[in-house]
């Protein structure tokens, strides 16, 4: 009964997945390691990426019409976490999450996919 | 690195689908149909159902003290919302979710299951 | 300690008072009245407007590098929001309050303000 | 036409208040101060507090049957904030923030006030 687009549930899906990683990641494995994973910058860029997940998701689900719009500051926001986390030896399943819903949400925005 | 256990991550999932079956459902399909669809009773059934599931979610990613306080709260938002959905005809989708997120919310409060 | 500036706190004040007036007058008056004030284009404008507003006042907290760009969104969701309310007899309040929340996201995102 | 009662609306109040702070100041000054603002047990609870406040304020403004006992939850995260923000010498408004809030939500679940 509910009539959003394959391509729009995959996105929330890719959302929902980055978001739990972003925000998990963050709240166990960064805190309890200190150091370079709770300086400002890296901290800030996991939970801005988990909250912009969490909201373009949200607005995707109620398939409202600047939910485009949102997605495409979201793919920013999980470049940036992605690239803080290439940084640190110990983040690559954050990386990866974080590249594969940029992607996602580039592709929901109507922008070009990363070369 | 993540350290949540799996009965925790499947409460987690069971939370996020029965977010997304019942905010998804509410803001297009209920809306959609009007009538006994937008009742207060029933539209403020699924989006708190929606809310409480979405909550729990987050405070298990932190795994939070209280996060099977809340748990067993969203248990009986998911009753409620499974019991005012089994009152109409084309909500069954949403029924089997919520009664699955029961559970999942109850085993993880520590709660017996549902006869 | 807190370094949020004074026109980015006024900035969170008008969103999150935004927020409460849209969610709490969709959840309650909007859902008693019935009729027009459940039609989707306006319920949907209304929970809209809402999140908008609270994922907005969410990264202005943060100070995140994107919340002008969201208030930039949210600015047009207020719009929106106040233009479906204004069709309507009694939901002035709730006009004002998105017109006021418009014009400081607008300010905020660097762009005019409405003649 | 809103129909919250006045303690009701004083509890969302504070619960939004103590919001802003324990979020705004976890991802700005405690980040920047590092150390033990940053340790795993400090910022989990001031994250923790922040979101069962934006939760709590959330399902007071649907005016949900179960918003008493969301708020009796959020008394305790504010109070488990308040004593890790009291062995620091710089969280004094934090501390009052959420001493504030733990006493409107014992009020608004029916609790007795703290002695």
């Amino acid at each position: 009964m509910r009539t959003i687009s394959k391509e729009m549930q995959a996105c929330i899906d890719a959302c929902l997945s980055c978001y739990q990683m972003c925000f998990g990641m963050a709240m166990s494995h960064c805190l309890e390691q200190g150091g370079a994973h709770v300086k400002p910058k890296h901290f800030r860029a996991m939970i801005a990426c988990a909250e912009m997940c969490r909201d373009s998701a949200h607005m995707m689900l109620m398939d409202w019409t600047q939910a485009k719009s949102l997605c495409a500051l979201c793919a920013e926001a999980c470049e940036t976490c992605a690239k803080e986390c290439e940084a640190l030896p110990d983040m690559k399943d954050c990386v990866d999450e974080c590249r594969r819903c940029a992607d996602a949400c580039r592709k929901m925005s109507g922008q070009k996919m990363a070369a």
